[in-house]
Parts: C-alpha cells; sequence; structure tokens
C-alpha cells in the first residue's frame, strides 16, 4: 500500500510508502492522523497550507456488504475544524484495487490558473488540463469524464459549488452507474478542491484484486456472518431496502422531530404525502427504482431513483435528510417538487441539508414563501448561476443567516444540523453539540437509544457511545448501517482476517475514540473552545411545540462528555 | 451617580447604586467589568442576554480637552469577543451631568415587535415609540430628535445600518452642532442596539453641573498643563489642527503602509490628491470649516466639515482612515468621491473601516473596478436599500470574502485592519493580532514607536505599551490623540484632583492593563484561543512591495504578549 502526494500548485505527484505506524488507520482515523501530523491548525482552509486526503476504510476493497465507503477528509472551510466526510461510490473500491493507502492533494493553485484533472493509475499519477469541465454541472462532467477516461473508471469531483469555493459543496464520487451522485457533503471540502483548481481525480482501471487476506477462513465466516445478519435484521432486510431511509419520515414527524419551516416545529402536517410509503408507491407507479445499491455488494440497497411523472428520473437518490431539510423544512409536502431541487444540489454537488438548512433561513427572512417549491428553485438556480443571493444560500446557513439578519439559525460550529431536531432527540443535540465535525447525525445519532429522547437524562451517555461508534465505522469504511450486522465479533474477525493484528472485542470503540480525541486535538489547535460545544442559544429557549422542551442538556455535562 | 438600567423588551427602567467596588472603573474598563460580570460570555451578540452599555470616561464632565468621550460597549456580534468602541460627540458630558455613571440597555426586542427611543433626563427614564424613526438615515434622525426634543438634547442613534443588524453598524453620538456624525464605529454595536429595537437614546438637558471636584487646585493646575502641552505640541497644536487625520496620508504613504487596492500595496500613486495638504486646500476653496471639534472644548479640533464645489458639506468628518479604506484602498483618489462615499456610511451609520474594507474585498471579487466611485457610490446604496450584495458589505469585509470566495481578506477576529498596513507597520500589526477587541489601530497604534517599524524586533513591546495606554485613555475618556497632552503627572493629578484616590504615576497603564486582561477573560470564556491571535495567513507569506516584507513576527511572541 502506498500514499499518493499530489501537489496542485506544481503538479507534481510522488507515491511514498505509508508513515512508520499508521498502517493501523484508516478512513476517517487516517484523515485525522494526516490533519494532526501535517495541517497546521490554524491555517487557512483554503489556503496553499490546506491539504485534502483521501483515505479508503480499513476494510475496503473487497465488496463486503456496506463497507467500500471513502473518507474524504481536511481543514473545513465552513467549521474552521477537523472535518471527514464519507460517502459510497466506487472510489475507495478501487483505490484499494490500486493499492492506495491514501491520496493526498498538497499546495494551492497552479500560477497558471487552469483546473485540473489528476488521473491516478497503477503507479502512476498525472495532472491533466480540465479548463474545458470548469463550469460543468456533475451530471455533464460525468458524462465526460467517462468519455474521455472509459467507461470503467472511478471519479471523485466537484460541481460549480466547489469551484466557487461555495462552504456548502461536497466531493462527488461517482456510483456504479456512472452517475457523480455519492457526495461527501458536509463541511465544506468541495471549497478546499476548488481553492486548489482541481475539478476532479479520476482513478482508471486496474486488475480486479482485492487487497490480500493474511486469513481468508475467519474473514470469509466473518463476511458471512456480517451478510446475514443485514439480511435478516427486519430494518436492513426490509425497512430500508424496500422504502430507503424515507422510513425515517413516519418515525421523526412520530416523535415530534422532524424539522419543520425552519426548526419552528417538529411535526409536519404534510408528512404523509413525503414519507416511505408515499414515496415508494408513487415513484413504483412511475416506473422509478425503489431500490439501489450506493456501493457494489451492497444488500441493504437502501438507496432509490426517484421518477418524474413523465417516468423520467428526477434524482439519484431521493433521501431522508433531504426530504426533510429541502422538504418539510421548507413546508414542501410535494415529493417532485423536493426531487427537483435535491437534483440541482446534486448537480452543483452541494450538500442538501446545509443548503436546504440555508434556504429555510431565508424562507425566515422573507426570500421565499414557506411551502413555495417554485421560488426554492429559482434560489437554487440563484446558487447555480453564483448572484450574490445564491452565493449567500451556497455558503450554508449560518452565513446565511448573519447576512440575512436571522437569530432563528439552526447551526453548530457554523454547520447546519441535520434532520432530527435536538430538543425532541436529545442524545442527538448532545452529538450535534459535542461532536468535532460540526452538527451531523452521522456523527452520532442516538435514535434507537433505549432513552426518554425528551429529557436530558442519558444522552451524554447515549451520545457518546454513538460517537465512538461511529467514529469507528467511519474508519473501517462501513456504512451507517452496517453497523446492523457488525456485532463486535464480526469487526474483530474482519480485522484480524484482513490484517492478523489480532484486536479484541472493543476494537471498534477504541478505533473512534482514538479518532475522536486526534479530532478535538486539532480542533483545540485551531482554536476551538467549551464555548463552541454548543446548540444555538435560541434552541435552549423555544420549545419545541408538541413535545414542548426547550434543549436543557446542562453545558457542564456537554464539556465533559469526553474526559 | 446612578446606574441606569433600562430592558428594551419589558420597557422598565431603574436606577441603581454604582455596584461595590465599581466606581474606579469608567469607559472601556468599565464596559469590560460589565461583561464579565453579567454577559453570558458565550451569548448570542443580537440575543436577549446580550447587554448595552454606556460608559463615560472616568474623567468626563468637565469639558477638558478631547476628555469627553463616551465608550459605548457589549459582546461584538462582529468578532464573538468583547467590544468598546468609543466617541466624541456630547454624549458622556451630558451624561456625567445627569450624573449617570451607566446607562445598560438589557432585554429583547419587545414583543410587540414596535421601535423604541428611550428618554432620560434627571433621575427619569422612559420608552417612547419609535416607529416614525424607523429606516430614517442620521441625518433626518438628527432633526427629528432635536423638533422633538428640543436643540439641548443629547443623542446616541442607530441608521438603517443598526436596524438591519448589519454587523458593520455602530453607535452614532450627537456632536455640539446637532448633527449624528460622532461614532462608535466598531465591532457592530448598532446592530445590538437594532436587535432591541431601539432606535435611539435621548439624554435630556439638565443644569449644566460638571461632576464634583475633590481638590479643584490640584486639578485645574493638571488641566491647565494639559490644555498647554496640547497647544504647544506642533502635532497636535499645529498639524492636527490645521490639517487634521488626513495629515496621516503622506506619512503613511511615505512609509508604504497606506493601505491600496485591497491591501495590495500601501503606496498610492494618487496620494497627493487625498492627502491633508490637498483636501486642506480644497475645502478652504470652497468655503468649507478646515478645524472643527468633535466635543466642546476640544484645543486640537482635528475634525472637518468638507465641502463639495457647490461650496455645500458633504460630509463632517472627513478622515483619515475614511480617505485610506474608501480611498487608496478603492484606488480612489478624488476626495470628492470619498467624502460621499463617507456621507452615506454616516447616515446609514455604518463604520468606513468595515465597510470600506467589504468594499475593496468586493473589487477584488469583480463586483467593481478599483477607482470606480461612481459604482462604490452605487454598492453604498445598495447597502442601504438591504439588497442581498448590500447586505453583504454591510456585514463587513470577512463576510464579504467568506461569500465572494476571496482569500485576501484584511481582517482579525473577523474585523477589518484599518489604515495601516501590518506589514509596513509591524507592531501595530501585533496589535491587530492580539487585540481583544479584534484588528483596530485605536487598540495600539506603534506609528510613533521607536522601532524599525518594517522588522519583527521590539514589535512586541511597542504594541504592548501602546495596548495598555491607549486600553486607559479609552477607559477615562480621553481621546487617542489626549495623550500628547497627558504626562503621567497630568493623569495622576486629574485623577486625585477629580476622586481624591492618590493614585501613583503608573495608574493609566494599569487600568488599561486591567481593562485588557478583563477583556481577554470574556473572550477565552466566549471561546477565543491562541489560533485567533493571528494576522491573516496570506499577510504572512505575501509580501507587500516596497518595503518588501511579509508580517513576520514570530507567532510564540504573539502568544506570550500578555503573560
Amino acid at each position: 500500500m502506498q500514499v499518493l502526494r499530489a501537489n496542485t500548485e506544481t503538479r507534481s505527484t510522488a507515491f511514498e510508502n505509508v508513515p512508520a505506524g499508521w498502517q493501523r488507520y484508516g478512513g476517517r482515523a487516517l484523515v485525522a492522523r494526516f490533519l494532526l501530523d501535517e495541517v497546521p491548525p490554524a491555517c487557512d482552509p483554503l489556503g496553499p497550507l490546506s491539504k485534502l486526503i483521501w483515505a479508503p476504510g480499513l476494510l475496503a476493497g473487497h465488496v463486503l456488504s456496506s463497507v467500500d465507503r471513502i473518507s474524504a477528509g481536511g481543514k473545513s472551510p465552513l467549521t474552521g475544524g477537523a472535518k471527514e466526510a464519507n460517502a459510497g461510490g466506487t472510489t475507495a473500491l478501487r483505490m484499494a484495487w490500486l493499492g492506495l493507502f491514501a491520496v493526498v492533494v498538497e499546495g494551492g493553485p497552479p500560477v497558471d490558473g487552469r483546473w485540473q484533472v489528476l488521473v491516478v493509475g497503477e503507479n502512476s499519477a498525472r495532472f491533466e488540463n480540465g479548463d474545458d469541465l470548469h463550469g460543468m454541472g456533475l451530471a455533464a462532467a460525468a458524462d465526460a469524464l467517462v468519455q474521455r477516461y472509459g467507461p470503467k473508471i472511478a471519479v471523485s469531483a466537484i460541481g460549480p459549488g466547489g469551484e466557487r469555493r461555495y462552504l456548502a459543496s461536497g466531493i462527488t464520487h461517482l456510483d456504479k452507474d456512472r452517475n457523480l451522485t455519492r457526495i461527501s457533503a458536509r463541511g465544506g471540502l468541495g471549497a478546499v478542491m476548488g481553492s486548489k483548481h482541481l475539478k476532479a481525480i479520476v482513478f482508471e482501471h486496474a486488475k480486479n484484486t482485492p487487497p490480500e487476506v493474511v486469513d481468508e477462513d475467519l474473514f470469509q465466516a466473518a463476511a458471512r456472518r456480517h451478510t446475514k445478519a443485514l439480511q435478516d435484521h427486519p430494518q436492513t432486510g426490509q425497512v430500508y431496502t424496500l422504502y430507503g431511509t424515507a422510513s425515517m419520515v413516519s418515525l421523526c414527524n412520530g416523535l415530534a422531530g422532524m424539522p419543520t419551516r425552519n426548526f419552528s416545529t417538529g411535526h409536519f402536517e404534510g408528512a404523509d404525502r413525503i414519507n416511505g410509503d408515499a414515496i415508494h408507491d408513487l415513484n413504483l407507479s412511475r416506473g422509478g427504482q425503489v431500490t439501489h445499491a450506493c456501493m457494489p455488494g451492497c444488500v441493504i440497497r437502501c438507496s432509490n431513483a426517484y421518477n418524474g411523472p413523465d417516468r423520467q428520473v428526477i434524482v439519484t437518490p431521493l433521501e431522508y435528510e433531504t426530504i426533510c431539510l429541502m422538504g418539510s423544512n421548507l413546508g414542501l409536502d410535494d415529493p417532485d417538487a423536493i426531487a427537483r431541487l435535491n437534483a440541482v444540489a446534486n448537480d452543483l454537488g452541494v450538500d442538501t441539508i446545509e443548503v436546504g438548512a440555508a434556504l429555510g433561513v431565508a424562507a425566515e427572512a422573507g426570500y421565499m414563501a414557506f411551502g413555495d417549491g417554485r421560488r426554492a428553485l429559482e434560489l437554487m438556480e440563484e446558487i447555480r448561476q453564483g448572484t450574490p443571493l445564491g452565493r449567500l444560500l451556497g455558503n450554508g446557513a449560518g452565513l446565511t443567516g448573519k447576512v440575512l439578519g436571522v437569530r432563528r439559525v439552526p447551526v453548530v460550529k457554523n454547520q447546519a444540523l441535520s434532520a432530527y431536531d435536538p430538543r425532541a432527540i436529545k442524545g442527538t443535540g448532545v452529538t450535534y453539540a459535542t461532536s468535532p465535525q460540526g452538527a451531523d447525525h452521522t456523527s452520532g445519532l442516538t435514535i434507537r437509544a433505549n432513552v426518554d429522547h425528551t429529557k436530558p437524562a442519558g444522552q451524554v451517555e447515549a451520545s457518546r457511545s454513538a460517537q465512538y461508534r461511529m467514529a469507528g465505522y467511519d474508519s473501517i469504511g462501513a456504512c451507517i448501517f452496517a453497523g446492523f450486522g457488525m456485532d463486535a465479533t464480526v469487526v474483530r474477525d474482519l480485522i484480524n482476517g484482513r490484517y492478523g493484528w489480532g484486536v479484541a472485542d472493543g476494537y471498534l470503540t477504541e478505533l473512534g475514540r482514538d479518532s475522536l480525541l486526534m479530532e478535538r486535538e486539532f480542533n483545540r489547535q485551531a482554536g476551538f473552545a467549551p464555548a463552541d460545544d454548543r446548540l444555538p442559544e435560541w434552541m435552549t429557549t423555544e420549545r419545541l411545540p408538541i413535545v414542548d422542551t426547550a434543549f436543557d442538556v446542562p453545558p457542564s455535562e456537554l464539556d465533559a462528555m469526553f474526559d
């Protein structure tokens, strides 16, 4: 395994050995390690000292179900802290097959200002001119890249959002159907890539060889247990497969925790039109793909391809977070309208959570009426065109709130809350507040924790446990749902089968904890303090209807979170 | 002396005794004391827990030359830290005559959403409806308030900028000619006032009685020494009186430290058209007022009233910081064009430094051409109208840079640098970096320090000494120029004459140091860390032409600044 370093400023590339002692890191943990050791924490995240890291999870490369995720990471220009954003698609798999432990992109933009494509093959890497791709949406860019480099490539690319250095922009990866749809969405990593004038990395086709496995029997037995557990679990074997993450609509709405009209209530009267059943049935009636795998080999297949009335695909995929942030949060109950917003966001390569939250704030400021899907779509087009208002929205909810003079802004560390109101699901509120990543459900969702979600008691413990576990999954390359099939013995045996390290049952949690502590140390040096580990003040005083409670987990408990 | 508390949310007012042990604080020191004791450091600066404090300097009330300044303060929504912004005008004098130690404005906006005027008399205070003043520029508001409350009032008010909660908005005070021109400009305190729906505080006329002086002989002798020293010093007795602060143009341009075209160089080819001589001669030829006192009794009279070609006043005053930030920094060498930008800023109640820096960033992003005064004026009108671009500019250089994707943004703690390039005048760069207030020359200008301004050696000491001294002046109510007449014995005797405290020669520095340490403690609790005490990264790598040096005072020296 090798590390590829590519300098966008000098257009030089080099393959290096994995630094001593780093072999045991992967995914999120590896990103944290690179950040702490190589990136000045106080640096300008959009400047030449900033680096971008691609790190496949430790178990990527074997087409295990839901375990081929790619971690992209760096210093977030949105939060100012450590950022890892993982996604499906085929990038991690291809990197593993190419023997790449990590790709590190360094330096500023080239002096000639050109846009570039980094083309990576087996023991080879080169920069090519990408000026013709500049300004191109990701739908067209996917076609152009496949046309140029062949149908078997993997790709990580930015859309116009990243090129414009929007703080809501992500890095998008090609899926198995050759669409650029799987986005490392959160934290503005697309802007970092844009700041270096790197439009795309193309990973060429290579020998179809998974990485070496030291104990094949142990590994395969664990893989089988993992797959069977996913298939047997009602959530991953049935609910997610049939209804996808849209099945969360009814659950969250039932808990009165589904953000609606800029987080002013957690119960959306139009939820029945946009829940899992409704979207499944409508999509099925239009010949849409109701179940779809974002990574080769996934048995859950929670994704979909959503068709419009003309039986043509509007967007792939339409998922819960978007249905909420670009739906109920904007007062929209029309799945087609939501899908169209989602499609523009995907083409621009921006985070639907961040932009949806920004639109909610803009609606509160009077720039659109809640429920007006047509106006919302106009605003998305402004983001594409880069008008002042569009630029504002493309830079996320926090800046939008500041500039438009709105106080009810749902962000922590300047990153938008996802689709679980922290007053109704308080453990997730603790995660939003304390995660080094900024507000993010994938950093530690507690909705299945055995606590009263509306009371402060036990939430810190629930969040801590979820955060450690999630950071562990993010480091081995596992999807958040892989956990339904991964008990401690499965993770242990997969790691020991693959690497022969002899890890114990608690491995995943320890790996996650290590990652978090590295990220927190990076953040501390970057200037973060306890005051940053807080929900917005208004959420501690404004009571959420129905559950009739504000966020009331004491700050002292938040501060003791990682002691 | 009493403290007036006024709650905008409940419309209640109360006079209280000065808290025990606080009698020795005034101005900036008193603001810091209030902040530390009464304002939760991590609170939303535009929320109901945030407070605004009016605190006259300790020596205000005696019509001493240049020593009747008012400190306005609170948690800055621009920087997120402690903020004190002092100004001339008549507010401090009137407060002292009314026996007011401080005014504290508390609470959120009233539930009915109305705009309000707080009317303060002798032992009386009441809220009156100010809806008719809402949206009114400060020129019209001054007339309306004088019309309604009589010609002898003092006023502190916000313009449309503060109403819109622009982070570049200040609080403006009536001058002795009944114009609202003297602005507590920096840090967005106008937005705090706007968030509470308070348009103005009117201080009614009262008995014309200065505060009690315990040793009249000692006090008057020191006052005479002070006045004579100011008159005898060539800088305050001649240069500033004749040419005002515009005289700094030639000095700074000569040092190659006059920010030009968004801080890309420190030497402006058009400086001769906007320097002290040029503006003096042009203004004089048009019948303008070339010397003018911003506070009654000032013998320096560095202010002016600048006339246009039609011999009508365009703006009062036209000063160095504006001439630079809205002039050379925008590539403008036409004093009339600069004066017109300045006039709009004054009417909106926004900081010309912050908005000038934002315009420079916008120019770099292509929203105006450097040197295009007409376009700059259009952009100022957009700020007035509250278009998305106008809102952006009204929220300062930092947000403008983020949203427009510009990396060369001249801010520290999100506050714009003033008119001294920190690469040419490095001690002031140390002040910009380490002041708890964010980048600000009045926190510790080092241009007269006996150091090589272009070398890193000795800059931390020069800045520290200047910061202590300036914080001391800010606490006794003295203008930055009063120092030319205030040696240690003058300050000592004035304080001992006024209060009988028996302070020693080092008093001013100690008072300043105490203020700074309180502010830093507030900032620490608000979430500030060493990484926040830095100039923008690009200023440490991009060399300033002519002096051919980047900012190179080591971070370790910055971190040890206040140890």
